[in-house]
């Protein structure tokens, strides 16, 4: 087989057998194929298409391209969930403990990834003490022992999406929906759940802007998990606003508690009661979506998620007196707020123009080498369809510098519009893909 | 500037500034932008295209990547032809010294390049002593003294198109009309003549196999020149058949004799006076194509061209008796016939395949360092419309063993068709882009 070859046929929308992609996944993760190589495949890729067929091989190589974590010492089946991403997406945070005081047991690898602010182990490691690198005997015991582990995701997972990854980053090729699709599969099935919840975000603060496509990636995802004989059930859920009341590593952990201590914003509870309920209903924790979401909200208004909270962080060696004292985690320097400049209702958020004042004030990766601020961000005090007044604090921002607050301050404004109309509302659950 | 932020802009449509195409030309020449870049933003070209300004720009500046020859030395202007290739194609060898004949200078850079034999000096390397390397003073002093000059092309010659066509080649991008038009005219800028004849060939020996899509080539390549300034004129021509009676490096030359001494090859012929007419009335010799069709015959049946080109060789350091002696330059040690199969016509030649038995006997390179056989080859003893009798030979192979003549002489027989009835003529020229 040639790789010039390869390029041809998918350049000229070949569809590709499934003996050319595994030949191709294992020439990326040897080295044999040349990056330049790879790169021209993507962008053909990219225009070309794949078939759900050549997407499902293409996954299984990339899931198979590295090591695969073998969970049956634990109750089965143990269910995933994914987010494709958004601002202010806390839901591990809150539903991991939640999933585990149910019974079922929550045990995950997680990517520090880049983005506004650092992934979910980035977030936790703003707790005092919190270890995220645990071997896999730690990873294992832990989640037999409390019902949830999670730790630092292994450099051996799925070596060929994280060379094809690298290289699309640089080469304007990430925007191709086969790719997204067996890049984000690939490292699920690999981590060895039995099933899969995802949550695809949809909106001006998401990656897919628009329903038609983001459930066509859904779609497409569920097909793969299917198709490698796993449960998966995608959410499209709305991300036209930053989910629930702070963005920022450490703010978002501070508003995890507070939401596990029974004050929770309206849409992150939504959300998280939608995702969850999937996840027990999967899990056979519960014979119904309705009664999954009853189940989740005893957890939480009972306290039984706080406590295993503080059991989870008390394993990986942190401080579990936070989920009291939320103010051990530490705080920014320099909290300012932003006023409504005038009467009225919230009526957008450009989110991702908040995104990128949280990633700006320091809470983010743009590379992989870079080091995050655990302490800065955003916390939204108002968010659309709430009442303003001229002078009332729409924002608050958490930043190093009065500096950094001052500019993080003025595209603040710019992103929030106030209107004298209320918008009309949105629903925060699109639908399910199943 | 970002080449990440170029390669979504070529992906999405858009339209490159000729600063951003400065900018790469210049990355590329450099190594500053890497090789998998590159070859996103190659894919990205193949299925977005380039607007005729951006192929200028583009052209230009790869023209200048590099030395650009200075010909002020000789007679204005100097007129230079190029051919996109196909099989038997020695046009350079007899129109060199019949235009050179006609008082108009030639000069020229050659490549070695990659096909079925080698280039223009790869066969007059097959002359006994012919050297193809000259420096830049010897090159313009033969030029001056006899009219004609041939050199191999410089290495530091638009450098940017050599790395970049190098990566075409592995990346499945050589097939794009703007990078091919690109390229080859950024060769030909750089080459210093004043205006060009383009010989584009059409046909299933040729690169281009649609009429229409060679006519873009030679509509784009043409706004490219006369874009710089030069004069230019594209005349597209059938290679559904090999040109003239021969195609191999030495058989090439010894058919080229043949011509100049007045035993023509009645297509070879029509070819050769088509694009020297065009030649003369570019560089101003004669006032229209009727008037120098009739010079370049007067040329060739004097035996003008015949002098011209035995001084050319002798100029070089080549054995200027070939010219009355061909049998010097030397032969193949196996020549064997095909015979035809039956009676009737030979209605098709399956060029491509042709040339592939060429090439397969040893006659071109494959890769840059593959060594080239200079005796090897196909005589063609019927060509399309010729009437043939059972047992009457329709090729003539020249290999180097006996077993290499056995296994072309069968490709041979499935490459032409011999028919009942003749075939409709093709037209040789099929029209002018001016």
């Amino acid at each position: 087989m040639e790789m010039l070859d390869l390029i041809r046929k998918k350049r000229d929308g070949g569809e590709h057998t499934p003996g050319e992609l595994a030949w191709l996944v294992q020439g990326i993760t040897s080295g044999r194929i040349p990056d330049y190589q790879a790169a021209a495949w993507c962008m053909a890729v990219y225009f070309q298409g794949m078939s759900p067929r050549e997407v499902k091989s293409f996954t299984l190589e990339m899931a198979a391209s590295g090591i695969q974590l073998d969970l049956s010492a634990l109750p089965q089946p143990v269910i995933d969930k994914h987010s494709s991403g958004g601002v202010g997406d806390k839901t591990t945070l809150v539903l991991a403990p939640l999933i585990a005081a149910a019974g079922v047991p929550v045990c995950k690898m997680s990517g520090r990834g880049l983005g506004h602010t650092g992934g979910t182990i980035d977030k936790l490691e703003s707790i005092p003490g919190f270890q995220v690198e645990l071997s896999w005997e730690e990873f294992i015991r832990q989640a037999q022992a409390i019902g949830v582990a999670l730790t630092a995701q292994s450099e051996e997972l799925c070596p060929a999406d994280k060379i094809l990854y690298a290289l699309r980053d640089v080469t304007g090729t990430v925007e191709s929906i086969p790719l997204i699709a067996a890049s984000i599969m690939s490292k699920k099935l690999a981590g060895g759940a039995g099933g899969f919840v995802l949550d695809i975000k949809v909106g001006n603060g998401a990656f897919m802007k628009d329903l038609e496509e983001a459930k066509t990636l859904a779609q497409l995802m569920v097909a793969i998990g299917k198709g490698a004989g796993k449960q998966t059930v995608a959410v499209l859920t709305n991300m036209d606003q930053p989910l629930g009341r702070a963005a920022g590593n450490a703010l978002e952990v501070r508003e995890a508690i507070a939401f596990l201590r029974g004050e929770a914003a309206p849409d992150l509870l939504e959300v998280t009661l939608a995702l969850g309920a999937q996840m027990l209903k999967l899990a056979g924790a519960v014979a119904g979506l309705e009664e999954g979401r009853e189940k989740l909200r005893r957890l939480l208004y009972s306290g039984r998620g706080l406590e295993v909270f503080a059991k989870w962080v008390a394993a990986q060696g942190g401080e579990p007196r936070v989920v009291e004292k939320p103010e051990m985690i530490p705080g920014a320097p320099v909290v300012r707020p932003v006023f409504s400049p005038g009467r009225g209702f919230v009526s957008g958020m450009a989110t991702d123009l908040l995104g990128q004042v949280v990633a700006d004030l320091g809470a983010g990766r743009k590379r992989k080498k870079d080091i995050i601020d655990p302490v800065v961000g955003l916390v939204f005090h108002k968010k659309p369809g709430d009442p303003v007044e001229p002078g009332e604090p729409l924002v608050e921002i958490h930043a190093r510098t009065e500096e950094q607050a001052l500019t993080a301050g003025q595209v603040v404004l710019q992103a929030i519009k106030v209107t004298e109309e209320p918008p009309s509302p949105k629903p925060l659950i699109y639908g399910y893909i199943v």
